[in-house]
C-alpha cells in the first residue's frame, strides 16, 4: 500500500461501535481497513448513516500498519446500490489476468486479430458494408489465429466474436470473449495436452487467489474419450453431442476427440475417411467450453478447396501466409464466459456482464426508460 | 527452461563452422541456444543448407547449462520467410503485456465491453442491422467504461473499436486497439498525474525488457500546457491542435489541456462557458495518441440533453447505471498503435500488423492473388 494520506473509495464493510468506528474501504482492486475514532476523527459524525457502496474520501495518519482517521473529507451517498453483476465482473477481471498469465508464463505471444472479415457469406452472421465491400463480424479468428502461429510459433488473443444468432439460452450470446490458442506441434497429443494443462493450470491459479468463489470441484486429470465410443454408448449418428454433453461431463471436465468428417470444421486434418484430429473440451454444467484440431494445411487440398467453393479471393491469403505447409499447428478456441460459469459456478451467462448481448442490447433494454 | 530433450521452433540464427554448428531456435517467446557437431549428431547433414526462419525439431541432451544435439529429427524449409510485420507484432505483444502489468500493479480491474453500441445517427460509423434494430459498431468505449469506474472504482480495457473513415494517412486504421481508462478521484489533476505516470511507467518497463527496441527518447518529466497558451502562439481560433501537434509534441511527450467547448466531447465537465476538463496526449513524431476529460456526470443537465437530442433511449441507461453522479470519474482513451508508434520509432501504422484495415482488408488486397 502506498503511503498517501488520502484514501477515497466505495465502502464495502462498517461497523460501528459508538465511539469507534471500523471502515473497509475499497478502491479498484485495494482495500483498506481504517480505524476512526470519535476523539480523534474530525467530522466523525459525517459517519452517521453510512452504508456499503457509499463513497468516502479520509484523510488518513498511518503508524504500525494500522489506518487511522485524521478527517472525514467528504462522503457521497449511493442511492441505487451498484450493478448486480459488478461482482462477476471481478472474479472475471482476475480469470482473464490468470489466463494471459499462463499464456506469459508459457512463452505465447499475445496477437490481436481483426474482427472485421472479408466476404459474408454465411448465415449466423452480422454483415458490414465495408466502403462497399462485402464483409462480417468475427465467427472465430481460428485462421487468423492459425497463420500467426505459423510464422511466431506460439500464439494467443483474447477478442470479442459475433453468432447472429437470436438465441434465448442461459449459454449463448452473440457477442462474447474468444480465447483463440495456436502453436507449432508434433502430433495431436499436444494438442490435448496443452489444453488439459492450461485448464488444470488456470483452476489452479484462481482457486489459489479466490478460493472462496471457486464452485467448480476439485479434479485430478481431464478424461480424454473418443466419439467413436461415445457413439456407442448413445447413439450419436454422426451428430453433435448435443444433449448428451452434460451427462458426458457430469463426474468433471472431459475431453471428447476425434469427431467425424461430416461435423467437423474443414480447417481439421482428417485421419481417414470417417474422423478428424479434433476435440472439444467439456464442462459440468455448462457443456461445450473449447473445441479445437490439427489444422489441415495441405497446400494443394485447400487451393482445390477454395477454387471449387468459389472462396480463393476470399481465403488464399491463408494458403499464401502459412510459410511452413508441412508442420503441424494446433488450434482450439474457448469461450471465456462459459468457462466462468463452469468456474463460478454462474447459471446464466447474462449475470457475467451487465452490457451483454444475446437477441437485445441489454443497456437500452434494461435500464433508462 | 523446461528439462525437456525434443525442441522444435524456427532456426533465428546459425553459425556452421565445418564439424560444430551453433544454432538459435525460437518457440514463441522461447529461445534456446543449442550446439550440434559432427560427431555426436545424428542426422548432422541435415543441417546443410540450413536458413533462417526454417523449422527444425532436435533431440537434445542438456549438461551444465549448454544443449547439445543428439539427433536432428527432423527439418522443413521455410521457402516463403515470415510475415514482415511479425518482428513488430512481438514487440506489441510486450508493450500489451506491460500495460496490462501497469494496470494489474495499480489495482484497476479490466473490464470487457461491448462492441456492438444501440442507434447509428452519426456519420463515421459501421452500421450494423442487430435482429431488425439500428446498432453501429463501437467507435469509443468511453460510457461504458465510465459507468463501470462509477460502479467498482478503476477499470481498464483494450478492446478493438472502429471508424468508418477512408482515411489512407500513416496513423489511422478504420479497426484498432483503444485503451480505455476510467476511475474516481477527486479533481481533473488526478487524470493528468494517472496519464503521466501511465505513460512514463510503461515506458521504462519496455525500455528495460527490449532497449534495443525503444527507439523513442528518454524524457523526464511530461509538460503540460494549456489549450489557451497555445491558442495565444500559434492562433488556432478554437479548432483542434492539427498540424501544430508535432511542433508542440516535437522536443517530448506534451499533454495538453482545457480544450474550448466547442471541440470537447459533450461528456466533458465545463469549467466556464469556454473552455472543458479536458486533456490531449501528443507523442513526438506522431500527435495525438490519447485523449481524456473529467465526465460530466450531473444528471439533471444529461437527461435534459439527452431529451433535447432525442437521445434518451439510446442513452438514458448512462446516467441509470451511475450510482455517484456528484463523484468525480476521470477518463481517458488510448490508441495502442499509436503509442507502439511512438515507443518503436514507427512510421507506418500498418506495419505493426498483418492483417490490419484501413479502407481495404489487408489480406485479401495484398495476398491470394
Amino acid at each position: 500500500m502506498k503511503n498517501e494520506s488520502f484514501i477515497s473509495g466505495m465502502v464495502t464493510d462498517i461497523k460501528c461501535l459508538g465511539k469507534i468506528t471500523f471502515l473497509t474501504v475499497s478502491h479498484g482492486a485495494e482495500t483498506f481497513n481504517i480505524v476512526a475514532t470519535h476523539d480523534q476523527a474530525v467530522g466523525y459524525n459525517k459517519l452517521k448513516n453510512l452504508k456499503n457502496n457509499d463513497y468516502i474520501t479520509i484523510n488518513t495518519n498511518q503508524q504500525n500498519g494500522e489506518i487511522y482517521t485524521k478527517e472525514i473529507v467528504g462522503v457521497e451517498k449511493n442511492n441505487k446500490g451498484t450493478i448486480p453483476e459488478s461482482s462477476n465482473a471481478k472474479n472475471y477481471a482476475i480469470l482473464l489476468n490468470q489466463i494471459r498469465s499462463y499464456f506469459f508464463d508459457n512463452n505465447f505471444f499475445e496477437v490481436r486479430l481483426p474482427s472485421i472479415h472479408p466476404g459474408n457469406n454465411k448465415g449466423d452472421i452480422f454483415e458490414i458494408d465495408f466502403f462497399g465491400k462485402k464483409a462480417r463480424l468475427s465467427s472465430s479468428n481460428a485462421l487468423y489465429s492459425t497463420v500467426m502461429a505459423a510464422n511466431m510459433g506460439k500464439v494467443y488473443s483474447i477478442q470479442r466474436c459475433y453468432r447472429a444468432e437470436p438465441s434465448k439460452t442461459s449459454k449463448h450470446l452473440s457477442e462474447f470473449d474468444m480465447l483463440e490458442v495456436s502453436f507449432l506441434g508434433q502430433c495431436f497429443e499436444d494438442l490435448i495436452c496443452e489444453l488439459s494443462n492450461f485448464i488444470s493450470d488456470v483452476f489452479n491459479r484462481v482457486n489459489k487467489l479466490i478460493p472462496d468463489q471457486i464452485k467448480a470441484l476439485p479434479f485430478e486429470e481431464i478424461p480424454v474419450v473418443s466419439y467413436a465410443d461415445l457413439n456407442c454408448k448413445y447413439g450419436l449418428l454422426n451428430k453433435g453431442l448435443g444433449k448428451h454433453e452434460r451427462e458426458i461431463a457430469k463426474n468433471g471436465p472431459t475431453t471428447v476427440i476425434h469427431f467425424p468428417s461430416k461435423i467437423s470444421t474443414w480447417s481439421a486434418l482428417p485421419i481417414d475417411d470417417n474422423y478428424t484430429y479434433s476435440l472439444n473440451f467439456l464442462a459440468p454444467g455448462v457443456g461445450e467450453v473449447a473445441e479445437g484440431c490439427l489444422r489441415d494445411t495441405r497446400e494443394s487440398f485447400l487451393r482445390y478447396k477454395f477454387a471449387k467453393l468459389d472462396l480463393c479471393d476470399q481465403l488464399n491469403w491463408y494458403v499464401d501466409l502459412n510459410p511452413l505447409p508441412n508442420i503441424k499447428i494446433l488450434s482450439f478456441g474457448l469461450g471465456i464466459e462459459r468457462l466462468a460459469m463452469w468456474l463460478f459456478g454462474i447459471t446464466n451467462i447474462r449475470s457475467l456482464n451487465c452490457f451483454y448481448r444475446d437477441k437485445n442490447i441489454s443497456e437500452t433494454m434494461k435500464y433508462g426508460k
